[in-house]
């Protein structure tokens, strides 16, 4: 049997933050750290909100969309107008930023969202590379293939040199530009809305055991999955003291949706088994 | 009886683009300007993206995310934490611009909707004007209101000097900053969804009326309303030959859906007038 999982709980205050502290006598779980966080966002998504230096006397930041795709260490690669202003701004001076923002759902506060902003220098894609960055571009862009070879666009590569991470109220940090190369995008990113709610229309029973017995949550009395990835997954604890985010590890880690369900199934087993043995 | 409607067809090409092209004879039905069509965008959205500049040795163009709200110049207001980069930036230097975008329907191509970049100088609001820019900023964002008293956050104004608009593809301009302080945000803006979707589901042979009879496209066969706003509506009309937007001006200007009902039914009343004494 794999290592009991940990629990790892954090208090939901009003004001929508989250404040961490790990379980008194019990290990934090492992989580994404902020690099693959950042690396899983950015790849989720293909386009944002590009910071040029406009070429004007006053120099201001210049804010425009642009679509993306990514090369292999996460530097995005823009296809852009010889025309319009950012890549006009751009030739004048390769200073840059990337801002991508998680979608943010119906009615949330926009500022508990995630959000990564990739600063760094953007320079025309060299001719030897244009084949692998139209193809990378194309793939998170298909709805582009009809102006793929238009003669008066090119592509730009953002080469990533600082980070910053704010994951909502609590969590930012700046991420090394080199573990933000590094990392991997989280594999289950793709899957994890499905994964989610799966578990809230079919699994609340079991997640109430989780709460209950592998998070030290005794009094919970309703809990929901609110995220996944490789390494665990979050839930919302209802208890009659209120509300709590609570984190539990898997036992190994999770690259697909199979092994999250082997995985669920030996965690219920794992609780029930604790339940059977505690004192009344 | 109200002066007819002028046409004004727009033909779609397979790019997703459009080319204007006043009706043969005719004259051009009114349209928003586009500094009103920036005001209407900025108005109807509470959240973009800001561009400031970075407090590193670098001075990368810093994107982030930041609600909104709107003095009466639409000027953006923001209450923004001291803590944060985009705060620590202003401070050391002004210059900043807020993207702001419309919202891009589900599969359709991001580089057709509308944007606009409002280019200028932060600062913070004055001490006297803190309660008008306070009570605009939570019209804006009634969310907001848990924190809106917090000690370490303070309200900026972006006064805007210059502005480029992007209403998709072919349809862009650098903005007068004087125009667009001017300008009002469209009065139908909030019900044009409404109008879109009751024209649709309930006039789609109004609308066929209105394609042959008041924008010469006799060929029509379909047609559907894409937008309407104060001074008109547009539609897809869909004959033999394809696809092309048509543009169709009201008698009158138009404030309220109530408006745009009793201008429909003349308008309606005009095209049968106009089937009835053609020659066949």
């Amino acid at each position: 049997m794999a290592e009991r999982p940990t629990g790892h709980q954090v208090p939901i205050g009003d004001e929508g933050g989250v404040a961490s502290s790990a379980r008194p006598g019990g290990g934090t779980p492992p989580e994404p750290s902020h690099a693959e966080r950042c690396r899983t966002l950015v790849a989720s998504e293909s386009r944002g909100a590009l910071s040029t230096l406009a070429a004007d006397p006053q120099g201001y930041p210049y804010g425009s969309v642009a679509s993306y795709g990514l090369d292999d260490r996460g530097n995005p690669l823009f296809f852009v107008s010889l025309m319009a202003e950012h890549t006009q701004n751009a030739m004048r001076d390769p200073r840059a930023s990337l801002l991508v923002t998680e979608p943010v759902p119906d009615g949330a506060d926009p500022l508990a969202s995630g959000r990564a902003t990739l600063l760094g220098l953007l320079s025309p894609v060299a001719e030897d590379d244009r084949i692998t960055a139209r193809d990378r571009y194309l793939e998170a862009n298909p709805t582009s293939a009809y102006y793929i070879d238009f003669g008066d666009f090119v592509f730009y590569l953002l080469d990533v040199r600082r980070i910053r991470y704010v994951g909502g109220y609590g969590r930012m940090s700046w991420v090394d530009a080199a573990a933000y190369a590094e990392a991997e995008p989280d594999p289950l990113a793709a899957a994890a809305a499905g994964i989610i709610e799966h578990m809230n229309a079919d699994h609340a029973e079991a997640q109430v055991l989780f709460c209950r017995h592998l998070a030290e949550r005794p009094d919970t009395t309703g809990a929901s999955m609110s995220g996944v990835d490789r390494y665990g997954f979050e839930m919302i604890a209802v208890s009659p003291a209120g509300r709590a985010a609570v984190r539990l590890g898997f036992p190994e880690e999770c690259t697909t949706s199979e092994q999250v369900r082997q995985a669920v199934v030996a965690m219920v087993s794992d609780a029930r088994d604790i339940a059977a043995t505690a004192p009344r």
